[in-house]
């Protein structure tokens, strides 16, 4: 409790002084004005979000958090909770798709047990454990985890995101967990005031009949546990999950150490919603990688004040959709480090630019 | 005239064989069913575009087209002509931002002249020289060029494609010329049917009084040239331009090639609806990289039949949108080569799922 409170006590909003100095140099690249749009802000933000012009952005961990979810017995995916722990094997072989992509970004693969319904110790230095419990309980019938097991998984997040630290500049969020779409349609409903049939979606692609249960289950784990949106634990505990509650921590944890965290698709804006809710300066911090494929995500988007980078139709998580948006941020800061400047370069300005050095 | 012909004579539409071969892979990988969307839709373009599995995309080579415009007379641009060579230092110096882009995507930048009014000669062998004149034609006085000069640029372009393509996996396109959005929007009007109004944007960042009169021009260009919207070489010849042509004949070039070819923005746009026009099976070697914020570029992309990768606000050109897509381009194919199957690892499947190995 003690590292939560100090990291909320300290999470101050981004430094904005670096973000004129970003801007003044972007203005004088040699192009028309902002002519690439989104990739200038990006470069801008990450300068804030940093505090260093240019922001470094090189090194780069993918943080896959792993746990069971009991509500997977109400029948809400198409896949059995077995597939949770053989996923994290997948991820260790390196045969999942977030090892692929983010081979092609340049990024590290860092899986995190949760707290998965399986004996994992023979992974035993190839994945990190914090167990919360042997999977979160049935939002459906009661709490996911007590307030203590919530705070653990927010520690847990922010402690790995500072032993990660010395080694990454830039986070991006990962996600395995069978039946996790459902918590993070509650998490959703909770802080947008959206109705269950708004905010869920098909999850790793149910039918209609399985969505319909799925819909009932959601309206059912709001009933049965009535969590307080203006307290992130609480929500948290009541119809969370210890993946989703260790992606909150990570971003908290990102946000105190001034490092960028790159927002993966649903299961990763549920666990910034909550870290939201607890420190609203911390999401300054984050970038969100894509527009997921699952109903609702651009509600979630919206309430978290982030404009995705990516829209691919993309609903797998893992941490695949932040893998895909880090050349981005590379290509940003590139632009802060390689690009000419009209004065350098000897080009002519606009004629009515009045942005020109005198 | 002969390598045009037969390359027009030989384009035949992209190897639809392993596009199953493809997608049988894709459907086995251990995630829910297509649920990396539209990265699987491009895996499996890829494969149909170079006819392997897996597709070769490794070696990446943007070429930047540039030439001058002589519309830029009637006030078209906030820039005067006088950039475009300046900016052909730029790219040979490696300060421009395509430069920066295309160290993200590993990709080899070429500049080709085709047409700058600028003694470039010192930069022999930095840059491709294929000068079809000193620039074209204003275009809103009478044509570009001579019917005959437009298909030295197309075959310059697919000469070029040649040239590279023992060294080059996927090509992108890139353009530099002030003036050249105003007969992009020109050759936009004549194969969309849209009005001059519709199709005719800001290019790089022009005023409301600027845009009316690039409107005009755009209006006087058509009527004063009349291109025949069933001869694509007609309408290159009357209201293109050198850059286009070439960017047209790259297409076409890479298509017969059967290698990929990124599509920039709104000019490479205009290239590849001159390429549609002379041999509409090109395009299936196609991508287009991304929505630009010129206006209209999506009904470009609509009539061009294209999804675009990315949407940044990007309207620069050079080639910068390839660049930026190209990463995606990686992370598509190592889908099909790094990551396991549910068979490989172990993983079950859904409940439901049909397409279970027996």
């Amino acid at each position: 409790m003690k590292l939560l409170q100090s990291i909320l006590g300290n999470n101050l909003p981004a430094d904005t002084a670096p973000r004129p100095l970003a801007h003044a140099r972007l203005e004088q690249l040699t192009m028309p004005h902002w002519a690439l749009g989104r990739l200038m802000d990006l470069a801008e933000d990450l300068a804030a979000m940093t505090g260093q012009v240019p922001p470094p952005v090189a090194r780069k961990t993918i943080v896959t958090f792993a746990a069971d979810h009991g509500v997977a017995a109400e029948g809400v995916s198409q896949y059995p909770a077995e597939v949770t722990p053989q996923m994290v094997r997948n991820f260790v072989r390196g045969g999942a798709a977030v090892n692929a992509l983010a081979k092609v970004a340049g990024a590290r693969v860092q899986v995190v047990d949760m707290g998965v319904a399986a004996d994992l110790n023979d992974l035993d230095g190839k994945i990190i454990s914090r167990r919360a419990g042997n999977g979160s309980g049935n939002i459906a019938r009661g709490p996911a985890m007590t307030r203590e097991q919530a705070v653990f998984c927010l520690e847990a997040g922010i402690q790995i995101a500072q032993d990660l630290s010395s080694e990454t500049d830039v986070f991006g969020t990962g996600d395995m967990g069978i039946g996790n779409t459902t918590p993070s349609a509650a998490i959703m409903a909770v802080f947008t005031g959206r109705s269950p049939a708004e905010v869920t979606g098909r999850g790793t692609g149910v039918d209609d009949d399985r969505l319909s249960q799925k819909i009932r289950v959601v309206e059912k784990t709001l009933d049965v546990n009535r969590p307080n949106a203006a307290d992130g634990v609480d929500v948290l505990a009541k119809v969370g999950g210890f993946d989703i509650g260790a992606i909150a921590g990570l971003i908290l944890g990102a946000a105190a150490l001034k490092k960028p965290v790159i927002i993966d698709g649903f299961i990763s804006g549920a666990g910034a919603l909550i870290a939201q809710a607890l420190c609203p300066a911390a999401l300054d911090c984050a970038v969100a990688a894509h527009r997921s494929a699952e109903r609702g995500h651009f509600l979630m988007l919206e309430r978290l004040g982030k404009k995705p980078l990516l829209d691919l139709n993309l609903r797998l998580g893992e941490g695949t959709g932040a893998a895909l948006a880090m050349p981005l941020l590379d290509a940003a800061v590139r632009l802060l480090t390689d690009v000419a400047t009209f004065g350098d370069a000897g080009v002519s300005r606009a004629e009515d630019d009045s942005r020109a050095p005198a």
